[in-house]
């Protein structure tokens, strides 16, 4: 058995792997904005799952390479269109697509690079390929209905917390459960080894989102690099909000309906009374609680895939790494 | 071997396929622009292309109806996004989905129907999956490129008859080679008529649309049914256009130059000035020669296919009927 590859061996393969993809020279404004938004890095956290997994695996890791390519277009593809939705000014501190183009070329470039994920993932042993491509259809229609949840989620006046945590499973987590699983299928790991790091994935994930929502507030400013409180500022309906208003009172409730309603309050008065709702209805302990049971069910499915626990060790330094800032 | 099925018949069954499928009901602003859009109809041409030829060769059409839908899937999410791009308020006489929702529906539901068109496409004996999948991603990905150039040709000044052409077999004859090929693929085709179908398709749309182009101008608006010379009037660089700015001279350069400037022309001055360069330099002749060499091209790839002459008919009638308005 080969020696273990660290994270950032991973991610230097997977960056030299890009970096030799080249585009066709035209259409230029059907390609360029691709090699753009491919050019401005990140983590490249979902292809590098891909990589350790297949490491784990003792499988070379030129063998899932496209799949890794594959999962990073899509993700890319996802982030082109979230982009105009969202209507973002700066991705990765760089200008968007549909800002440094427009948003014609934003979409088409969005639907080519689609294409190019697709391309890139059946590059696999035809024996592979149904299963591929049944989780990456799968995987695709999630993350379009976890888009539109969040975008619905935005005009409602009320949303569940079941329906919540549908939401960020389906725009994050299913990702990078996918990423995971891809892995297991191409390095030929067991079904039920698959299946653990497929729930692995969903619950990593899941535990990433509501790790999110609370450093957002009660985050240190520093570590966390955003605005404390933005998501009070810009009434962005969280963990925290959803697991307050479903347990506040009339008069509690009047409080979060106030200030949700509009972003033209003063920023720490705002910032203040509903952290104030928010300390007395106890909201930071309930979704701490909730993280960290996906967080356990997540270390659970680890636990058991029959691999030597000395080769678990990459995931485990994976979560630590995202988990790092809370636990 | 098995009666051929008429045009009539493969629509009816297709019809009813496509009525059987259901989309989840939630989310509802995902999925209902996606059944909105495949109720308006239309004549169904490209998956019908599927299923004549799977039944050209006494293959079951129920054997191809998942890729038929597939293609009619694709067709439709590619005029989701090019509604958008082009900000049309009508489809098919019918409130676009951008407009009857809004663009980041039209955007979303478009991608979440292109994953469901490549999740029926591999509904496939897994065989045919590599054949299918490289297919149907390369013609996806040339749609994409075509758009984009008609996209750049509106703002360029000058558009060669190559690129022209280049750019309407890409926008769209390579789907109808794609659906020929693909109901070939699953009837088990040899791999010769595999190509010719497809190239059949190809040089059949490219003749449709020289057609297109032709008409515009020189149709019989009451069979047409568009505005004779919509064309001219939006400044559309079309083949006739095309070949006139070639062969023109500097004045007649001038005049097109001068009218293809802006749309806000008398009408019929504009018309008769542009047709009348038009007739001097005989481009209705030259175009109507291109589109007679693409229908030849056609039907010598359709002659060379191993199935018995009476079994080709229903291509040749398929053709005809396109191509009726002006042979």
């Amino acid at each position: 058995m080969s020696n273990l590859k660290s994270i950032a061996e991973l991610q230097g393969a997977l960056c030299l792997a890009l970096e030799n993809k080249n585009f066709p020279s035209e259409p230029k404004n059907l390609y360029e904005p691709i090699s753009y938004i491919l050019s401005l890095g990140g983590k490249r956290l979902r292809p590098v799952m891909v990589l350790m997994v297949a490491d784990m695996y003792s499988c070379d890791i030129s063998r899932v390479m496209p799949q890794a390519i594959g999962v990073e277009y899509f993700h890319n593809f996802t982030l082109l269109h979230d982009d105009i939705m969202d209507d973002a000014p700066l991705r990765r501190g760089m200008t968007t697509v549909h800002e440094k183009w427009n948003e014609n070329i934003g979409i088409l470039s969005g639907d080519a690079l689609f294409v190019k994920a697709y391309q890139s993932l059946v590059v696999a042993e035809s024996n592979h390929l149904p299963l591929l491509i049944d989780l990456f259809n799968q995987t695709a229609l999630e993350v379009c209905e976890g888009q539109q949840y969040d975008m619905d989620f935005e005009t409602q006046d009320r949303v569940d917390m079941d329906a919540y945590l549908k939401m960020i499973k389906y725009k994050t987590a299913v990702l990078l459960a996918c990423s995971l699983k891809v892995g297991a299928i191409v390095s030929d790991a067991s079904i039920e080894d698959q299946n653990h790091l497929y729930e692995f994935g969903i619950h990593t994930g899941l535990a990433f989102q509501l790790m999110d929502d609370l450093l957002d507030v009660y985050g240190d400013q520093k570590d966390f690099g955003k605005q404390i409180a933005g998501d009070i500022l810009c009434n962005k309906k969280t963990c925290l909000y959803i697991r307050a208003y479903e347990v506040a009172d009339a008069a509690q409730r009047k409080v979060l309906d106030h200030y949700f309603a509009h972003q033209d309050f003063d920023a720490e008065k705002k910032i203040a009374e509903v952290k104030n709702v928010y300390e007395i209805l106890n909201v930071e302990a309930y979704c701490r609680n909730l993280m960290d049971e996906h967080y356990k069910t997540a270390m659970n499915h680890l636990s058991q895939l029959s691999v030597p626990q000395n080769r678990k060790s990459i995931l485990t330094e994976l979560v630590a790494m995202l988990m790092v800032r809370i636990h």
